[in-house]
C-alpha cells in the first residue's frame, strides 16, 4: 500500500490544526515535518514546538525529517515532542549507525534521508537498522522546486538494492515535488511512501480533501 | 509610551492567523518571532516563510530575533518575508556595524541582542546604526526560564549608556520570562518594549484579550 | 582533442597578464584559477578580483577550481567574475547536484572535482549534470607535489564510467603535476583536459611558448 | 598471526605504567590509544602527553586511533610522543591519501578507520598507503558498547577487498566490544589484530595476566 | 588562605595516583584537570574518564578546567564523574550566564576562566554567578610556557572588581606557569588559588612533599 | 611621521611588479596585503605565494593583514613568505596575546585589528604586546566602500589610550576607504598609517605617481 504524507511546511502555517483536521477526513496516512537549522539546508523552517502543539489533533504518524548539521543532537527532543518516525541525512555530520539506533531506541522508526548526488551505497552497512530511505527528489532547503529525473533511476536502484538484501521491510520515501504527474512514475519505481506538498495537496484554489482523492486516484491506477 | 509585543513562539502554533487576530484586537503593539538554527541556540522554532503566511493577517510590526550563528545569511529573506524589525545577537559570527547597515538598507529598523552575560561595551561603537536593543533576560532558546535578576541592574546601566551617547531614540526592548510580576521593575528601569510570553500573555485558560489588558494596566501604573 | 590549460596560481604572480599574453600566442587551450579558503586546503591563492582583471585580456575558456569548504557561497561571485567553467569538490559541504545546476544556470559548464582517496561512486547520480570531471592527482593545496600513481586507474576507472553511464561528452581533467613525464601516461589513460603547472609549462629558465610546443609535441604522439 | 591490543583507555588510568608492566609479561602484541576531541566524537580521553609518558616503559609498538575531526592538525605532535602506527578515520575532515603519507613519512605504519556505517569503497583508491584498516564495531566514543553484528559481515567484505586488491599486506584491526565470544568469529572472519577492553582483557577482578592468556586461548582455537 | 591545586597535567601520567598519595600527604588543597578538544587549544590531554579513575583516592575537591568550544555540552559528563568545581572560557561558544547556573545546578562551584588577552569587562553581569575566576597566566594548550608580566596588573585589576561588586567571595584562581618566583607576586596582587605545575610542584628530581613545602612557604611570607 | 601604504588588493592585479615599481618611485612608505578566507570575510584575494613573489622587488615594508577565522594557522607561512608586519583580528577565533607573540617570535612587527563595531577594551591586555593597532573604517571584505564616520571618534578613544597606557610606540593604521576628503581627519584624530585603496591611490585615469603626490600634500597640511 503506498502510503500518503502531506508536508505540513507547505500547508498554511497560521491555521494547522484546521488543515491537519481536513487531511485526517481526506484520510491521508502520515504528516511529514522538515525541520531545518540553516546550515545543512539554506532555510530554517519550523521545529519541536510545532510537532508538540500539533500532536493531540491526529493519531495519524509524524515522520520528521531532519535536515541538520549534527541530528543526534535534536533526536531526544523530537522523540519527546511526538514523533513516531525521523530520518537523519548520511551528509550530515552524524554516526550514522548511533542516531538509528537512538532512534529505535525510542521506539520509533529509523530513516536515513539521501541528498539526490548521494551514492546508494552510504547505506551498505546499515540496511539491518533501517525502517526507511529517505530518497531526495530535489535538493533539500525550499518547497516548490524541480523534480529532478536521474532520481527516478535512483529509486528503481534502491528498490534492487532492498530486494538484494532481502530487506523487504524497508520504505522508500520520495521527497521533493511530488507532482500528480510523477507520482505514478515514481510509484512505478518502487516508492512506498510519497511525501506530498505544493504539486499534488497543497494547491491554492483547491480543497485539501479533493487534493487528497486526486493522490489517491493516481496511486490506485498504477 | 511601552510598547507590548506577544512573541509569536509561545502562541498557540497550530492557530496562529486565530491568535493574531485576538491580539490584534486587544491592540498590541508589535509581533516578535524568534528564529533559531539550534547551533547559536539549542533549539529551532520557526522560520520565514511562516512570517510570510502571517503577514497579511495584521497591520503591526513583525520584529524579528535571529538567534543564529551567522546572521547576516537571513536578513534578506527574512526582510523579504515580511519583517520590520531585525536584530542580531553581537555574540554570533557577525560583521555587527555591517548587518545592522544591511537591516536598515531595507528600510527596516536595526536591532543589537545581547545575552545575559554580553557587557553593554560591545555596542561602544554601534550606537548610530542602533534603532533597539535586545536584551535578554534570560538565556535564550527556549519559553518557560526563570527571569536573571542581575539584568534588572543591566536595563538601568544601558539606559544610562543610551543617554550619554545622546542616542535617545534608540529603544530598550527586554525579552526573557517578562512576567506580571517583573513588568513594572523592568519598565521603571529603562525598558521600552516588553516582549511578552507564557508569564504575561499566553497563559493557559486566560483569554488573549484579558492577558493583554493586564499588561496594559500594570504599565500604566509605572 | 586534448586540452591544455595552464595553472595561474604557477605563473608570474607579479606580471599575470604578460605571462597570459605569452600564453596565449602560444595557443594554450584554457587558464585554471584555483581559489582556496585556507580551511578546505591549508594555503589561500587568489579570488574572484583577479579574475576579473585578467578577463579582458584573453578569449580563452577561464575554469575555476573552487577549493573552498561551501562552494555555493562563491559560485555567483565566481561567474561574475568572468568564469567560463566551475568546478566544486564532493568532499566539501555541498549540495552537489544543487551547486552544478547553480553553475549550468550561469550557463558555464559544471564540473566535480575529487581528492585523490575520493571513490567515484561519488559521481554515480550527477552523471548527468556534469561537463567535466577534474581528478585531482595530488592531495590539492600547493604546487610542486608528486603525482600519485594509484591515480593512473583511477582515470581509466572514470573513463569506464563515463562510458558505461553513456556520456562521451564528460571530460576528464587531470590536475596535479602533470609533468611532461606523465603526460603521455595520462592522455593514454582517458585524460582530456591537462592543468599544466610547474612540471610541464612554467619552469623556471624555459619560456612559456618553448614549454607549451613541448606539451604540444608530447599530446600529439600519444 | 592474530595481534592482541589492549586498549588503553579501559586500563586503570591511575595506575598505567603499572597495568603495562603486567601486560608486557602477558605478552601483548600491540598498546591501543584512542584520542578523541569531543566533536568528532561525544567524550574526550587522552592526549600525546600520557603516550610519551608510557614509552619508556614497554617496547611494544604503541598504535594511536585518531577519533578526531581534523586528524592532519595532530599526526606529527602524534608522532612525535612515540607512535609506532595512527590512524585516521575516513569520515573526519582529512586529506586521506595525504594523512596517510604524513604518517608513512614519519616512517610509521598508516591506517584508515571506518566507522560502522561507512562503507568500503572509501578505500577504494588509497588501498597502497595503507598499512592497516581499523573496522569499527562499536560506534566510537565511550567503552561498554554493544557489538554491532552486521560488522561481522564487513569484516569479511574487507578481506575480500583486500585479496582482490592484491594487497595481503594489509591488516584488518578490529575495535570496539571485542569480547571473548566474539573473538572466534571476528578471528574466522579475517581479524589480524584484535582491540581488546572492558569485554576481554580489563575485566574487574580478573588480572591482566589471565584475561590475556584467556584470549590467547581463544585465538589459537579458531 | 592561599589554596595550592596541583595540576594533574603535570603529574607522572603513568601513576597519577601514587602522585595524588603523595600530595594527599602534603595537604594540597585541590587538584587542577585541564580538559582540551584540541580546537579552543591545540592540545588534548584528559578526560572525564581519568576524573572518575581517580575520584575514590582523595577527599580534596577536583576542579576541571574547560579549554573546550562548547563546554555546555561537557558540564554533565564532568560533574558526573566527580567534579567540585568547573570552570569555562567566557572565549568559547558559551551562553556564560546558563553554563555558570548549569555547574551550580550539579551543586557544584562554577567559574570563568580567561585567556590572557581577555579584558574583565567580559565578568560585568556575571559576578553574581560566579564562585571563582580562573586568570591564565599563560596562553591555554601546553606546559612549560613562560608566564605573561602583563597578567600580574590583570590579578590586581580583578582583585579591585571583586571589591567594587561587593563580591568577595569570588576567588581569583591564577593558572600558567606559577613558579616559585612568581607565587609571591601573584599572592601579593589577590591571587587565591594557584594552580600549581612544573614550574612549582612537579620538578624533576624533588620529591612533590618537598616541593609542596616550598610553595607553602613562599605563601606563608607574603 | 605619517606612513602612506597601498593596499595591493585594489592593484592592477594583473601588473603588480610594475604597480610595486612606480609606488616605489614614488616613495610610499609600506604595502599593505590582505588575506582573506572568505569565511571571516565573504572574499578571497590573494595569498603567501603572491607575497612570495613581489618580494624581490622592493624593500619596503609588507604589512599583512590577516582577515581569517583561524590566524595563528597562516603566521609562519605569512612569515616566511616575506611579511615585516602582520595584524590578527581580534574578532577571529584566536589566542590573541600567543598570536602576537608568535608574530613577534620570527622578528616582525605585530599587530591586532578590529572590525568598525569592535570595543577598544579587546585591547586592554595586550598593550605591550602591539606594534600597531589596525582599525578598520570599513567593513572588511570589499574594496570601494563607504567610510563609516562613526569610526573617526574611535580613532581619537585609541590615541588617547594609548596615550593613558605610555606606549606612545604603538601605532594606529588606518584601512578601509581612506580617501583625500577623510585623510586630514584621520590624520587629525590620531592615524599613523594610512592604507590607500581605490579612493585615494588608485585611481582610475591618474599615475599612481601622482596619487601619491597628493596623499602626501594632503598629510604635510594637517
Amino acid at each position: 500500500m503506498i502510503k500518503i504524507g502531506p508536508s505540513l511546511m507547505c500547508a498554511d502555517l497560521g491555521r494547522l490544526i484546521d488543515n491537519i483536521q481536513q487531511l485526517d477526513r481526506a484520510d491521508v496516512d502520515f504528516y511529514h515535518f522538515d525541520i531545518m537549522d540553516g546550515s545543512f539546508v539554506p532555510n530554517i523552517t519550523l521545529g519541536p514546538d510545532l510537532i508538540r502543539a500539533l500532536r493531540p489533533y491526529t493519531d495519524k504518524p509524524f515522520d520528521v525529517h531532519l535536515m541538520v548539521e549534527e541530528p543526534e543532537k535534536f533526536i531526544d527532543l523530537i522523540a519527546g515532542a511526538g514523533a513516531d518516525m525521523i530520518s537523519v541525512h548520511t551528509e550530515s555530520k552524524v554516526h550514522l549507525q548511533r542516531a538509528l539506533q537512538q532512534i529505535r531506541g525510542h521506539g520509533l522508526k529509523a530513516g536515513a534521508a539521501l541528498n539526490p548526488s548521494t551514492p546508494l551505497c552510504m547505506l551498505d552497512y546499515v540496511m539491518d537498522s533501517l525502517d526507511y530511505i529517505c530518497l531526495m527528489t530535489v535538493n533539500p532547503g525550499f518547497a516548490g522546486q524541480k523534480f529532478i529525473p536521474s532520481t527516478l533511476g535512483k529509486i528503481k536502484d534502491l528498490k534492487k538494492k532492498i530486494d538484494q538484501a532481502d530487506c523487504a521491510d524497508i520504505a522508500i520515501e520520495v521527497d521533493g515535488n511530488i507532482s500528480n504527474a510523477i507520482i505514478p512514475e515514481v510509484v512505478a519505481g518502487g516508492a512506498d511512501m510519497l511525501v506530498c506538498g505544493t504539486s499534488s495537496i497543497f494547491i491554492p484554489g483547491q480543497s485539501l480533501g479533493h487534493s487528497v482523492a486526486q493522490v489517491k486516484q493516481l496511486i490506485s491506477h498504477v
